[in-house]
């Protein structure tokens, strides 16, 4: 898994997805930052925190998978027009092993990008004590939308 | 769909799902309750809430998944022997519409049960202004773990 | 699920449908037949076939993918417009038994029909001494195409 | 994406890989042969075949599918142990590009194996006029079954 080498459309475009990425209060609620944001690619970063956990203190999949699919998002997004808004079509999250450690980083990166379809991949990685283990997959599809007054950036 | 008519392994059931709900955390986060709990199927209801949106306003697609993940978690636990824990392996959720409205009603249902593997389905509804809308689909596939000490309920 | 109860677009769409399955040489290798065109909804029966058997003797999962992706397809194509293709985007396909019976019925169902993208549910029965048994299920994307010549129907 | 670097439990993987292989009847009718057999990666190659075609003429998403789940099911069956069979719980699709090529190249890799559940990535290549390209990406989960007299290898 190289770093992918897209063009972006928009050489705005990560101004472009941290302003977004800052209107996400689900990012916040979850203690997120953006750590990388190249064309095509997007790492987000968290702190495990107790209350995004499910009944065995692990971070509740739901939480990881809220995590890696705005990191796919994002990383479609920053390959699309300035006049387009992203939403996610379907995502599938494999879920290798419980989500255990003190922080986590959730990469993801563009497939395949498209002028209305994109494909993407996500891996969510948890570090604990100092190792870092892959704890999950995510394949993600977005759709560029333009032109929805309720649905900018 | 009609509700699915299982036979509980365990006649507490209902019992171990609440006790196991109220000790996930990101339910609460959620501001998530348990509406119903029948062998197979279970419910979870949620007030909008401007911590779980997305930059559109909408709930992050990833809150939907947390809340539908746990309804079919729940639901595919209810048939479970009272030995077992459960761990979600792989869901795949279609974001149909925005998630957008006042509440959410998420409903998981057993479609086949099994000693390891269970598959559930989930079906997340939006209610705005009264009236209900389909705006999500999972597709959930659990295992029964049993005998491991950290993963107990 | 009941039948669906959606307007096509295009009062054609049932020759449509039959004429484009038709070309799928595909189901020809897979001795399946059209059993119901209607408006949202197509269903593909098959008889079982030592050709399509993995290595249990029963039907290969990809076969019995290849009936339901056909089904969906075909059911989302039911709505599209006169000069629209259909080509699959993503789907996934649950193995809920072994593929074991006499013949096969496959049935699409569109759960949300829109301009560019569409999602379908399909369903997969065994008829195996007459009695009928669900075996898989299947999520599907499908994507409208308008415009692109080496793609029709 | 380096090659799998695991150990099998089996020192007679490939030759029990191969012999369950040779009994799949649909990898004969797909005209498919095993290209590469390793521990946690299994290669299998095909020739374009109009009786796989879909209406426009590009390999059928579902027989893409059939060679993939293969792949990544002989992916898996590589690691395990001697008196288990191998069965698909679900796998998810997605298409890329058209499958248009005279011949392709399947690829699956174990990601994760376990004692029960195993879950593996599925690459597939177009080859046309001498170049390849990524037409399709799949995530597989297996079951390891013992025990049931009617599926062995």
């Amino acid at each position: 898994m190289n770093p992918p080498t897209f063009e972006p459309r928009n050489p705005d475009f990560e101004a472009r997805v941290r302003e977004s990425f800052a209107r996400q209060a689900a990012m916040h609620t979850l203690g997120a930052t953006l750590a990388v944001v190249k064309p095509g690619q997007v790492e987000i970063t968290l702190p495990w925190s107790e209350p995004l956990t499910q009944q065995h203190g692990f971070l509740h999949a739901g939480m990881v998978a809220t995590a890696l699919d705005s990191a796919c998002g994002y990383a479609g997004f920053s390959l699309m027009a300035s006049d387009a808004a992203v939403l996610t079509i379907v995502f599938k999250i494999n879920l290798l092993a419980p989500a255990q450690g003190q922080s986590f980083r959730m990469v993801g990166t563009v497939i395949k990008p498209g002028r209305t379809v994109t494909v993407c991949e996500g891996h969510a990685y948890a570090i604990d004590g100092g190792r870092e283990k892959l704890v999950a997959t995510m394949g993600c599809t977005l759709m560029a939308v333009v032109g929805r007054d309720n649905i900018q950036g």
